[in-house]
């Protein structure tokens, strides 16, 4: 819990910001398209961030609030169900209003009109509800990087982001198998610090002794893979990863480009020849779980992550997990809107553990779930083995 | 044909701005979307018209031209199969590159270089060639003027082209029916004007005697259409425009929005009262077919339209007719690519007759045939009855 | 006009027969199966043709007349809207009762009551309407063939339906070029004979002087076009034909199998080796429009073969014309549900003239007009050329 | 494991003819038709069941074995891709071909040959694997009788299957919470006697101390969910449920039907009035989670489940859980093609425990796990709750 309500502002400020930061490389143009039904345009990211400050705190805590624009609402709104109409998923990138100046002139009033309320009202309740969209927003800058990167990525033009992006460091030391002895664990959030509902109600699990790899599996592990025939070979998939790899015509990660002798991968810091000794990435959990298959290993499974991951480095690629998304033993989730945050999406799909170049500071921690249908792959997505 | 090559560059010169014009109301994000398939980005429309001059002229006529940029044939090319790959028509409104700013210079280098060689080439190849391409940027003016529409007028913001903009003049006429002998009547264009392929092949047509009405059917008289249960009754609709309007739950026009008491319009000046005198547009095939259907009368062929039209007003809509889009006897296609301009459309598709408020000076005539499939309602079409 | 009701009770009891005798060489699970939509199960054309019969006549005409199941309109009703609901067209093959055995009890029901009404009752109107569900009967007769020759010749075992069947016979005479002058010709059914209401409106059409072939184009000549890269020549190809041949595979006319060195062919007596100098068929009409482009000609329209048609034989194929279905002037269709017959389907489909050798006797005449969507294969369709 | 080759004979032989002893009701009709993805034809599982003991046990066991027909592996294959092509299974019911018959005499074929083989091989190798054939087709029993229930349940005509066919018997006993303390319990099959793949790896679980209900939710119960708007509270529902219902219009179980005042349901034994007191089913996992989640309570995990069981009865309907299928520690699959079984399927479904009216006898057991896709409802599916 952040503790005084400047330190708070302080946050909820630099917050704003960075979000804006995140799109000074973009073109107008860049800010409107929608590619795939999983990427929205960043102009709409821009704009949702700020309806939800407006739309729980703002219209809830100051009685004269002025609304903005009425029909920012209808098409900010992401998939609150209980709050609304709204414009559908799939007609995002067919808006050319508001303009993005005008999403700039929203956020600001926005902010500015949050700034005002945060200095006359130093309540628990109005923190907490600053705090979750403090982290509502940090969420949608590592959505709103990823869904540029695809914007760019799969323009034939092949526009560059940032030549100074790094989307790696490399790592000098040797795979290890990291060994975790059998028995109960402790799992789940704990502590005054900031998290979702789904990471609460601390239990027990009962682990067998595992061993989990030290390092990601890198370009070069997965390339012999590729060459092994492994998206030719039906048994290491499962049925229907094996139809999406060819109802798709799958043959390697997003973002792999094959030349004649070797592979060029796009980066948020342009087309190069990809680096072979970087961790693999842009991988659905399909493609993670044949590679461990081929290896005739295994994929952890998120209690053993969580368990193992202070005696390794994480952070650079979201590492899928073998562990459907579901909800901890007495979750509850949140009452009214906000209780649509996280609850209604645990079916259907896996957890993922850590992070990655594009998740934004204070914003995972060692019990952050994050969770993804198992076909996505625009995710800084990654892969550690265990057995 | 045009007789100078001055007169022609000043044709090419003003065509060319016309586009652009048609472009300034427009914020830079207008130019990007594409809502629906058959409407296609402004930006796009702009690229694909100077390809259009690049690819077919300027690459054949200037031995050292340098091609603006590699990539855009492959971004810019419409349908041209045999011109190469290119981007599918649905991924259109996902390119947010090249920027607007970027296909501007485009337009502009690709101007300057026909004006160059127009100022050293007089061939009568060329000045065909020039006179096609100003004709091809006309016909996606009319396309230009009508995505736009669709584009503003499908965003919740309902945002105003411009305000001066009038989609129809009052005819203070009242509807007479004009008759028309049987007879043996000439089919074609004929003469040294411009014209497309389709509309060639002077051929004779025998018809029986009809009788055309001198004006086009009003909202006021759609209405009553509606409001006898029109949408409901299956016997007045065909098979496949029964299921249409079912599928797609139309129950009116397009841009028209159902209040209490009365019919909102959304025009290229805005949202407004719908005027009950205008004549009514924005309807497919179907409804104009149920419409006469249900009055006990009848849509004309193209035939009788191109016989009687002479008699009264036209242009201010596309006027659906009765015939299918065929190939006339003798009709021969352009060789090479040119020759994907027309014929690869005849099947499945109506003729319309006519022009409308968005058709540019200069690219409509007596014998002009504009066709569409029989859902389609973004042009500004309307409905003449015949018996 | 059929003149005694002695003469139209035989002729509907040798109608009737006669559908019986199509389905003689099937096994009960052939009635059942709807392989793709176009194609109804056997069982649903014997029902459906006697409930046409059932809903038409003898509850309009016997008031004590006992519905033989109050389910079977809903299962066997086809299309006609103003009959109440129906099972979708996509869901037939789904249903495995009424049995088979019930269907024929059903058809002997409702003949026997059909021939003690014509014995009651001998009006004109009576007449009509059973000499309408007679040819309605012969109708479905070519497609409850075709359909099953569809059932079999999907299926992996490629049963025979009759060893005996012979879908055509050898043509000794060599292919001449027929001339028919210039001149206004009359077009559409006249005399008494029974025809379809979309045959009526005798009319004049003008036509230009042209030639069209005595001969149907065979096997042999079809493979050329095949051999000479037809298929890969988008040139040739209208722009929807060329996205069907692609997004469906097609290589070769339907029911073809190419081994190494030669083509097999299903037919209803059996696979065997493609006959070179039988007519070629079950072909699109976009491949019959590719192969005339191929060769520098063209389809005929559906007046030029009307006029023409006596100096050729014809009868073995459905041709393709160059025509679209649409009404002749003057058409009125049949009031209430009959007029559902044949007008709801004039657009978006093509006229092809003749007969085929799975069409019934007395089904066929110089006027008869049939209709399919562009496609559509599973007819036995053929090409005739025009110049 | 069976002890005498004997006593394996007769387990053979009494499930393959139980196998036929389900379809004695049907007409030949019955086994052909497939009225959706999930459903097999009957036919299909006869002949399925029976290629399966032919392929991976007589073609490996008897070297002169003669196949019965070469084509039934291509028809009868379901999803063993490593085992070579087959009909895809969209088009189980569009095969009218091999007949019942045929089915029949191949059933016969094999049931003697494998006779024959066990008379001469007492291998405990093929002991095994005839193991996992007689179990193999005694899931697909189940299915079978729920595929029966499909077909006919959907016709129009609804046809009974047996007026005999109980599908549950009432409970007197009211329902009570039952209480399991927290502690580590095993998980997993134990002992000689026969289990999947998926039961194996006896490993621990840590489970928190919770109340499960010693009955399963009532029609009566699940109507007043009904009641209370249950199908219109958005936030009772997974968004992925919530989408589902809307739009498939779910407003009740399958085979519901609702009249003025009360529910008919469809059961194997005709349609009558639904009894309130019968444990709901036919129910999604969505509609299972919406109704817990509105009494304030949860489904049991399937390791709570397993502990809990030997205190309450179970065996009429599958019951749904929270957990996803998903690999135990230490799963390995079975090497070659039976290495298909389970594990290609362990993503994306949820467990069901239990067992139902339509399951085999033999056939379930406390560690059995079943899994579907969460929207599947053909099953006789069912809800017990937890807190």
């Amino acid at each position: 819990m952040i503790t005084s309500s400047i330190a708070l502002l302080d946050f909820l400020l630099e917050t704003r910001e960075h979000t804006e930061t995140i799109c000074k490389p973009l073109q107008i143009e860049d800010y409107v398209v929608q590619p795939i039904e999983d990427v929205s345009p960043p102009k709409w990211h821009l704009g949702h961030t700020t309806w939800f400050f407006e739309d729980f705190i703002l219209k809830k805590f100051k009685d004269d609030y002025q609304v903005y624009d009425d029909h920012f609402a209808f098409v900010f709104n992401s998939y609150y169900e209980s709050m609304g109409a709204r414009v559908v998923r799939t007609d995002r990138g067919n808006l050319s209003r508001p303009t993005v100046d005008q999403v700039y002139a929203y956020r600001k009033y926005v902010t500015n009109a949050l700034t005002a309320l945060l200095e006359e009202n130093d309540t628990d309740e109005l923190a907490q509800l600053i705090e979750i969209g403090i982290h509502h927003e940090k969420q949608h800058q590592e959505l709103l990087l990823t869904d540029i990167k695809y914007i760019l990525g799969n323009n034939p033009l092949l526009p560059t982001y940032s030549s100074e992006f790094q989307e790696f460091k490399l790592n000098p030391n040797p795979a290890e198998w990291l060994s975790i002895p059998e028995g109960i664990y402790e799992i789940g959030h704990k502590g005054d610090g900031f998290s979702y509902d789904n990471e609460l109600g601390l239990h027990k699990v009962y682990l067998n002794s595992f061993e989990i790899s030290s390092r990601l599996v890198t370009n070069s592990e997965y390339i012999q893979f590729i060459e092994a025939g492994g998206y030719e070979s039906v048994l290491l998939w499962h049925s229907e990863g094996w139809a999406w790899i060819n109802d798709n015509a799958i043959k390697a990660p997003l973002y792999w480009h094959k030349n004649d002798n070797y592979y060029e991968y796009y980066g948020l810091n342009g087309l190069q020849k990809l680096n072979l000794e970087a961790p693999v990435t842009h991988i659905s959990y399909y493609e993670a779980f044949a590679y461990a298959q081929w290896k005739g290993l295994r994929l952890p499974t998120e209690f053993e992550w969580e368990v193992a991951q202070s005696q390794f480095d994480w952070g650079e690629r979201w590492e899928w997990t073998e562990s459907a998304y579901l909800p901890y033993p007495n979750y509850t989730k949140a009452p009214g809107a906000l209780g649509e945050y996280n609850g209604k999406f645990m079916v259907s799909q896996k957890t993922l553990r850590g992070g990655s170049v594009a998740t934004s500071n204070y914003h995972t921690r060692p019990t952050y779930r994050n969770f993804f249908h198992p076909q996505l792959r625009w995710q800084f997505t990654g892969l550690r083995l265990a057995r």
